[in-house]
C-alpha cells in the first residue's frame, strides 16, 4: 500500500428531514449567504422555497443557472457576487455541477487574478469561503471531496482542480431529494459512481485490500439499487444507498494507497469539452471499450477479480473468458439502465477523435495511468465507441 | 436506512514515514505538549526516540503508565499535569488505551469537578484539548472516532464515554509500528476489529447495503491478513490493511444508519472491569457463544449473509447448517490465531458471572441489542463461555 493522507472531514447529515439543521449550519460562518444553484429544479421540487423559509434571519444572495458543465464565466459571475456582499458561506443546492462551481467560487475569492488560474494550477488555491452543500443529485462525490470540475468553452477546456479546503463543511443528503431525478440521470449518476470506484480499483498497487473490498460493495450497491431506482423512483432505500454510495466512492476511501491515474474521466472531459454531453453517459459509453482495449495477460487477473467479486460470475480456469464476461455484464449493465451506449446516438461522429484523443492524454497524464495510453491508443478507444 | 451524522475529521496521515510531519502538525495548536504513553514498549521500539528528536521545539510534559484499560485515576494525573503546564495540545502514542485516555483528559480539562463525571455522563462533555495520536496497535479504531473507554476499578465499572469534539485532529499511521506488537496482541487487535464491525452487521437495520459491504469487507480482511501477521511479523502488506481496517471499523462506516446497540463489547467490558483482562481476548470468547444463542429464525438469513459473504461457505438451503458453519467458523477463526478461547483459561471460574450479567445489561442497556438480553441471557452466555 502507498503511503496517503486521508481526510474526508465534511460533516454528513443524512436522512429524511435533515436540512431542519441547515440554519444551525450555516449561522456557524456569518449572515450572508451566497444560493448557488443550477437550472432551476430546485424551484420544482419545493427545495428553493424550503431553504427560503428555513434562512429567513440570513441574507441570501443568488447565483442561478449554474450549467450541467460549469463554466468558468459563472464562476467569475459568483466570485464578484461575494466580493460585493461580503459573502461568509456558500450554500449549493444541486448536484455536482453546482458544488464544483460554488467550491472555485469559493477558492476565487481569496485570489488575487483570474478565477481561471485556480482551474489550471491547484496550486494557487490557498483560503476558500466555507461550502455547504445540499445534494440533489448522487453522482460526482463532490459533496464529499476536494474536487471540481470547470469548462472553458471557448478553448474546448474542461479541467480538474482540488484542493484540501475546498472539501465542503458540511453536506445535507436526504434520499428524498432523489425522488425526482429522472431516469437518465439516475443512471448516468450511477455510471460516474461506478467509475469513479473503477478508476481506482484497476491500479498497478495489488496489496490495497481494504480498499478494493470497499470498490466492490460500492459497486454492487450500484448494480443492485440502479434498477430498483429506475422502476421505482421513490423507493428510499435505492436512493438512499446510491445516495451514499456517491459520497463513498470518491472521498478517497477506495482511491487512498494506490498508484496511477485515470483513464475514463480524462477521456470523458474531452467528450464533454467538445459537445457538452452528460458526464455519466460518456463514461458509461468509454468504460467498457477502455476495458476492453487493456485488457491482457499483465492485467487479467483483475479482471477476474472484478468478474468473481463484483458481477459474481462463476469461476473457471480460462481467465480471458471470465475477465470478458466482466466486461460483458458492464456493458449490459448500463444498456439496460437505458443508457445510449454510443458516440453516434449523441450526435457525435468521428471528425474531433483525433484532436480528443490528444488532449485526453495531456490533460489526464495518461502515461501514467494503470495502463498508459497515448494518442493512437485513446483514438482507437473512442473509435470503438462511435 | 436510518438518519444519521457522520464526521470522521481526523487527519489521517497513513504509511511509512509518516511521523515526520509531527512538529508541522503540533505546531498548529501551540508548544506545549502533553506526551501521554503507556508501559514503555515505546522506549524499546524506538519511537519514544523519534518522537523527543523531532520535537526539540516544543516543551513536552509527559503522562506515562497509562494502564491496558485506562483507570480513572490515571485521566486525573493527565488533567492536573495539563492544568499546571498550560498544554496547547496532547500526543498519544500508543494504542486504544492510551488514546482513549488522552480524550478524556482532554475533555475532563474543560471540565470544573471530577473527571469521572465526564465518562458517567457524555453529556457534560464541551469542548475538548486537540488530540493528536501516534497509533502502535491496531485495534480500538480510536485514533479515528469519538469514543474512549475508562475504568474505575474500586467499584468494578468500566464505561464507555463519547462527544464530537473528542476526535483526533491528526492520527499517524505507520504499519511498520505494528512489526513489535506480540502476536497475542495482534490476535487480539483482530478481533476487537471484527467485533467492532459484528456489532453494527447484525442489526434490525436490514436496508444498509453500503454499510454491510463496507463491514463485509473489512472482516475479509481481517480473516486474510491476521494469521500472515502471526506467521510474518514484518509484512508490510499484512501489517498495513489491518492497520487501516482497524480505523475504518468503528468510525461510523459500518454502524451510521442502522439501529441496535452493542452485545458483545458491554458483556466483555464486565470480564475487563472484573478480570482486567485483554479486551480483545475478551471478545473473542464472547462473540461465537454470543452467536450461537441468539440464532433462531429470526436471526438466521443474517447469519446466512455472514456465512456467505464474510467465510464465502458454499450457500445451501439448510439455513441453519449454513449459519452455524459460519458461527463455527468464526471460533475457529480465533483458535487458530492462538487466542485463548474459555474464560477457565484466563483463571475466570463462575462466581461473579451473576455480577457481571447484571451490570453487562445494565451498562449496555441489552434490551436495545439486536436481539434483546436479560441477566438471564447474558448469564448464560458467560456460562457457555467458562
Amino acid at each position: 500500500m502507498e503511503n496517503f493522507k486521508f481526510n474526508a472531514y465534511t460533516e454528513m447529515l443524512f436522512g429524511k428531514g435533515q436540512i431542519a439543521q441547515l440554519s444551525e449550519v450555516l449561522k456557524r460562518y456569518g449572515k450572508n449567504v451566497l444560493l448557488a444553484y443550477g437550472g432551476g429544479s430546485i424551484k420544482k421540487n419545493g427545495i428553493y422555497d424550503k431553504v427560503q423559509s428555513l434562512l429567513k434571519d440570513f441574507t441570501i444572495v443568488e447565483l442561478s443557472g449554474i450549467e450541467p458543465n460549469p463554466r468558468i464565466e459563472t464562476v467569475r459571475r459568483g466570485v464578484e457576487l461575494c466580493r460585493e456582499n461580503k459573502i461568509d458561506v456558500i450554500l449549493a443546492v444541486g448536484g455536482g455541477s453546482t458544488i464544483d462551481c460554488a467550491k472555485v467560487v469559493g477558492a476565487a475569492y481569496y485570489y488575487d487574478g483570474d478565477a481561471w488560474d485556480v482551474v489550471a494550477d491547484p496550486s494557487k488555491i490557498d483560503k476558500v469561503l466555507p461550502i455547504v452543500t445540499i445534494l440533489t443529485m448522487a453522482a460526482t462525490g463532490s459533496e464529499m471531496n476536494k474536487n471540481a470540475v470547470i469548462s472553458k468553452m471557448d478553448t474546448n477546456e474542461k479541467l480538474g482542480t482540488a484542493s484540501w479546503n475546498m472539501i465542503p463543511q458540511t453536506s445535507i443528503l436526504d434520499p428524498e431529494y432523489l425522488y425526482t431525478v429522472p431516469a437518465i440521470q439516475t443512471a448516468a449518476g450511477c455510471a460516474d459512481i461506478m467509475s469513479h470506484v473503477i478508476e481506482g480499483y484497476f491500479s498497478k498497487t495489488t496489496d490495497a485490500f481494504v480498499q478494493d473490498k470497499f470498490a466492490e460493495g460500492l459497486l454492487q450497491t450500484c448494480i443492485k439499487y440502479c434498477p430498483i431506482a429506475l422502476k421505482e423512483p421513490r423507493n428510499y432505500e435505492a436512493r438512499a444507498n446510491i445516495m451514499w454510495a456517491s459520497s463513498m466512492a470518491l472521498n478517497g476511501l477506495c482511491g487512498s494507497g494506490k498508484v496511477g491515474g485515470w483513464t475514463c474521466h480524462p477521456i470523458e472531459h474531452e467528450l464533454s469539452a467538445y459537445y457538452d454531453i452528460t458526464h455519466g453517459v460518456g463514461l458509461a459509453i468509454v468504460t467498457p471499450r477502455w476495458m476492453r482495449y487493456i485488457l491482457s495477460e499483465a492485467t487479467v487477473d483483475k479482471f477476474v477479480d472484478y468478474a468473481v467479486n463484483v458481477w459474481h460470475l462463476q469461476p473457471s480456469n480460462d481467465k480471458f473468458a471470465l475477465a470478458n464476461a466482466g466486461i460483458d455484464a458492464t456493458e449490459k449493465f448500463f444498456k439496460d439502465c437505458n443508457i445510449p451506449m454510443t458516440l453516434s446516438e449523441l450526435g457525435i461522429d468521428k471528425s474531433n477523435l483525433r484532436k480528443m484523443a490528444e488532449a485526453a492524454v495531456k490533460h489526464g497524464r495518461l502515461e501514467y495511468a494503470y495502463v498508459a495510453l497515448n494518442s493512437d491508443d485513446v483514438y482507437k478507444i473512442l473509435e470503438m465507441c462511435i
